[in-house]
């Protein structure tokens, strides 16, 4: 989604400006927080920012939303634990308090630039399925699912899910809500 | 949701409401409407919509969003069956053009007015809870499911799956998708 720089020092201004957006949001919200004050409480220039990301909207997701995309793929042995895992890991990201303090405005913003739009599936949802294409590879190795999983539909499933709940409705997860997901998923999708 | 009228004059004004709200979310989008174009159109006074609904969000919920909550359950012998005309009856919601211009104010709406979301599950999910409530017993006095499906979770998925594909990615439905959907839930839910 953004070119990573090879440099220790941007390495670093791209980290603070992360820490920044992430402890922003959760202060001020969503619509009140601005780029320069990323850029001040980051240590940047405002061009810093503009030269990586498109704007807020962009930004904020990245900062807020993509904390589990860099984690190892689970490998418990089974394909419900593996998804138990990857569940968790969504429930986690939408509970943190800069996530709930961003996403009213974020899906605002979204539904509005239908550029951004047309990237949710192409970049912004890539990490996570092909994190759940190797939790599928896996399970076909040990015969729990046939080849042709539909991974697209499986990852709306388990991200509609999460985001419906948690997102929209606002409630929050229970501790067994990523075991109960997971177990209909795996189910719903393995050989019999 | 609202206090229906046994009138046949008001019966007819809030069908005329309802109506007039449908065209002109799709004509002019959620942000540009107005009661005062909708009492226009509908020939009623405004008065009129502000002692029914609570606001323009819940108005246009209403219009865009519960047709099928009066269609007669689904009763085709199969859970899977049952799920894909439940599922195909929400993809054709989604799909309108008046739920398509209508969604992202009315997500950003909902999301802004606690006492809105707040009533999310327990008035405007209520029917469709209903409506999955019958078939999962119908499939359990079949033997196909156990008497203790978790409802909300299951209709958090069926909703939640198809709400991010459509209203939030912006995709079209293909005409498999329903089938695929109810054929992963059913499957996930079934005794085995």
């Amino acid at each position: 989604m953004t070119t990573r720089p090879g440099r220790p020092r941007d390495e670093r201004a791209h980290a603070a400006i992360l820490a920044a957006v992430t402890e922003l949001v959760a202060e001020s919200g969503y619509a009140a927080m601005s780029l320069g004050a990323v850029a001040a409480r980051a240590g940047v220039g405002k061009d810093t920012i503009y030269r990586r990301w498109s704007g807020k909207a962009e930004l904020v997701y990245e900062a807020v939303f993509t904390a589990s995309d860099a984690a190892p793929v689970p490998d418990t042995g089974s394909l419900e634990g593996d998804l138990t895992v990857l569940v968790q890991q969504l429930i986690d990201e939408f509970s943190t308090p800069a996530a709930v303090a961003a996403l009213p405005g974020l899906l605002a913003d979204f539904a509005a630039a239908s550029d951004l739009r047309a990237r949710i599936r192409s970049a912004f949802l890539e990490p996570a399925k092909q994190r759940l294409t190797v939790v599928f590879d896996r399970a076909h190795a040990r015969r729990q699912t046939g080849p042709d999983v539909d991974v697209d539909l499986v990852l709306d499933g388990l991200v509609g899910t999460v985001f419906f709940r948690l997102g929209i409705l606002g409630e929050s997860a229970g501790p067994e809500l990523a075991q109960d997901i997971a177990r209909i998923a795996a189910k719903g999708i393995e050989s019999r």
